[in-house]
């Protein structure tokens, strides 16, 4: 690879640039941003080496869309207007359905690959972004037989040689599961936030009391409201599936405490942490 | 301190005994636990000396008492009956009011002091001691003017030792703020990992998609129901308004997405954001 362009760089495409960087020295990145601080601070950190513009992506092997979901679902086709044949683009989003369906019929939708990569923290922008970020996490693919089978490998290689492990879904299969493990954890978390912030406007004081528990599980609320409103625009109906499941199950214990069957709550959490099992297995 | 009595051997006793063999390295630690098992191994590992009993408490400079708050309401009036007039005794529980209650009119109740490290792990049992779990935690005291001031001085010498802050409160605000910003916590993990799970018993294979932000936000959901049980039952009250606000605060996150107002969702995010100012706060 000769060039590539990332498109959005912040944590997600700062990274993808970086681990390019490592891999592929002589290889040249280019931004592109709509965040002018963003893109400079990028090229400052060394995260890219210079900035372009949508009409140059011609030139580029390889171009990654590391953007809000719903910023996605415009620019993608005006992205996949601007290419050569033999350039493969690839998005980072969290929501499949609905950009498959928006390029589905476009003249170069082979040269797309609807890409996962389950990897990211609560932080945002180029400073975030982390070298090794997606060694030995999962990428999950959608459609793969849509994208031409020459472009596919080259960003196979990537992937592999990044570290990553891939795994093939259809685009509606991944937005109903994610639901679960991804997007339900987030609103758990900022609501969890919430309620507690509600009670210190009284009492400022009791976050002298929390400890790393209360902050492992609130860790997500520090997440950027610009990149998660549009996931949950475009995964409504399957996060509301989850969030009705979540609260009735959280409804459910409150009934058990009201009367006063703490065996029951007690077999709540014991079936529960089988948890454990299923997080060794992630590892 | 010449003799050191732990009763309850696990991840806060056993890391209590740690951080004084080290600060204290002629001091002899003995231990007493229902668990056969986790007395042996604790011995084994070189966590305590070695193992005593309730009728030898009198030796002991200070008692620890570790143990599951159920328990600490049924033990710890024993456990001040078989002391000596010059030792300290406190417990580590996270509920604070029925504790107190039990023992006020103890005619040893100057020997006790209340008291709740905010400190842990989601593991249980002696294999989970740490060394230095207590640097930079917080250490509540609840009724610090109940408890014979030579025998404070002795428990805040150790707690300096070992590193931790100390904050004062009244066991009733202490129940009410920890169930804030713990015992909800440990619930809306345990519930996410249910509502997860549940899902996944029809579609096993979902969890190669969950992340470290999953990972992140059920971590709790892996904590022993043993001791979180009675926890919940003694701060039942408290408890139960959390649950109500946080559902309530679901339910409406839910109610803004199912009428597509997607701003309001971003405001709730962005409010809640407010967070990160909290946890560094807490560091």
């Amino acid at each position: 690879m000769k060039n590539v362009t990332i498109i959005g760089v912040g944590l997600i495409g700062g990274s993808f640039a970086l681990d390019i960087k490592t891999k592929y020295p002589n290889t040249t990145i280019y931004g592109i941003d709509n965040n002018e601080a963003h893109l400079e601070e990028a090229i400052a950190l060394g995260v890219i080496d210079k900035s372009t513009s949508l009409n140059e992506l011609s030139k580029s092997d390889l171009v990654i869309v590391a953007i809000p979901v719903d910023v996605t679902l415009d620019l993608l086709p005006k992205i996949l207007d601007n290419i050569s044949e033999n350039t493969i683009v690839f998005d980072v989003g969290s929501t499949k359905e609905n950009i498959c369906l928006r390029v589905k019929n476009h003249p170069n939708r082979r040269n797309y690959l609807a890409a996962h990569p389950i990897a990211g923290t609560e932080f945002s922008g180029p400073r975030a972004a982390i070298k090794g970020l997606f060694q030995n996490k999962t990428n999950i693919i959608c459609e793969v037989e849509e994208t031409a089978f020459k472009l596919q490998e080259k960003a196979l290689a990537l992937f592999s040689d990044i570290g990553m492990r891939i795994r093939y879904m259809n685009p509606k299969a991944h937005d109903k599961h994610i639901a679960y493990v991804s997007h339900l954890s987030h609103i758990s978390s900022f609501m969890l936030g919430k309620t507690v912030i509600e009670k210190e406007k009284n009492e400022r004081d009791i976050f002298d009391m929390a400890g790393s528990g209360f902050e492992s599980t609130v860790r997500l609320a520090k997440s950027s409201p610009a990149m998660w409103t549009p996931i949950f625009k475009q995964n409504k109906t399957n996060v509301i599936e989850t969030l009705d499941k979540y609260i009735n199950n959280l409804k459910h214990f409150k009934r058990l405490m009201e009367k006063d069957d703490f065996q029951s709550v007690y077999q709540e959490m014991e079936s529960t942490n089988y948890i454990k099992q299923i997080l060794n297995g992630i590892k």
